[in-house]
């Protein structure tokens, strides 16, 4: 299902990023989520070339997204983590309902947004955003190493397991998305358990459906400032 | 209330840490959370001079702590962020109920964890663990400058408000000890409304009770290994 016109759930995302963030904003993690589970969402994309509206930054205090409005119980959320908890408690494909399955999954949620991806974000950091930068060059070996040793001990709790929580959850989600975002550097590729639960995951009907819908989305060019 | 013997709720800490660390390991998270709502915990405290052993990492994945077992519900979990959500579950002065406050305290405790305490990271690694490191060196001007504009964000949404979600709640300890991790580094203190916030924080008898407890728990040297 793609984002309907009008519906209960509304995401923000933008109408425009550079091509190597295309597929990769993180209004594809609520998107994904309510693809797993048909729940009609519909988009509020940002116009990339104006200045972002100063009124924006109440719903999203860093002027991220995605921000969510869910006008059905009639809330505002922000942080996609938060928005995965919100959109996880309206349906238990998302969230188990098993006490000890559903800490679990809570549990795998915070160690993606608090454990794996700040190592995500300083790898993007290094390899895009400061690329050619000499402290990056000179950062590089000891953050692949603290990379890597974090990555094993993912490897070896996954290993065996389908998905972190027994059944697909927003903790999958959550790290699935943050280990895409490293794909390329090695260190996935080094890690065979680690590049087919990804694999897994990126095969989800709802992940392409989400994905596709993202891309869809995207002017070819950013929209002239007003 | 400080940590008793025998409870339904057992955390796990460090029977040692270097100086540097003393009163901000992240078991003070949960430890204060249980005081403020007088829940007794009780700590499982792991040998800082041994290797940890293997078994931990089946109960937290990096080896790091806190871990919680809630004998009462019979649940493990671990992840500070997660540990903070259980316990708020259990009590409303922790995590409010009504729908929106929820959903604010839930947006704020996964931003302390995923766009604050990120940030937080990077720093207390040039300032500590790899300070007098050229790309540490290097790093602290753009690292300092990007701490700053997200700081003007948060203190700009803290303006006006005694805490994040209205009332006091699990975002507030994760957001104050996020920011206690980088005081003195001149960030808070060119920042009044965070200081301030930091102050009132800390200025709570369950924080002083958690900080109280979690420094009377360590041992004056490391314990000899086994």
């Amino acid at each position: 299902m793609s984002a309907t016109p009008i519906s209960a759930v509304e995401i923000t995302g933008f109408d425009w990023v550079p091509d190597f963030a295309k597929g990769f904003v993180r209004d594809l993690r609520p998107r994904w989520a309510c693809e797993e589970i048909g729940l009609p969402y519909s988009m509020r994309l940002l116009n990339a070339a104006a200045p972002r509206p100063e009124a924006y930054y109440k719903e999203q205090p860093w002027g991220q997204v995605p921000a969510l409005v869910d006008q059905g119980c009639d809330l505002n959320l922000f942080e996609s983590g938060a928005i995965l908890l919100h959109l996880g408690e309206k349906d238990e494909r998302l969230l188990p309902r098993d006490p000890q399955a559903r800490a679990t999954a809570l549990s795998w949620l915070f160690a993606a947004y608090n454990s794996v991806e700040p190592v995500a974000f300083e790898l993007s950091n290094i390899e895009i955003f400061s690329a050619g930068e000499q402290w990056a060059e000179l950062r590089r070996p000891s953050l692949i190493q603290f990379a890597g040793q974090r990555l094993d001990r993912l490897a070896t709790a996954i290993d065996g397991r389908e998905w972190l929580a027994g059944q697909f959850s927003i903790a999958d989600i959550a790290m699935a998305t943050v280990l895409r975002d490293i794909e390329g550097s090695g260190l996935l590729e080094e890690r065979p358990v680690l590049m087919a639960y990804l694999e897994r995951a990126i095969d989800r009907p709802a992940f392409k459906a989400a994905l596709a819908a993202q891309l869809a989305d995207f002017k070819p060019a950013p929209a002239a400032a007003a």
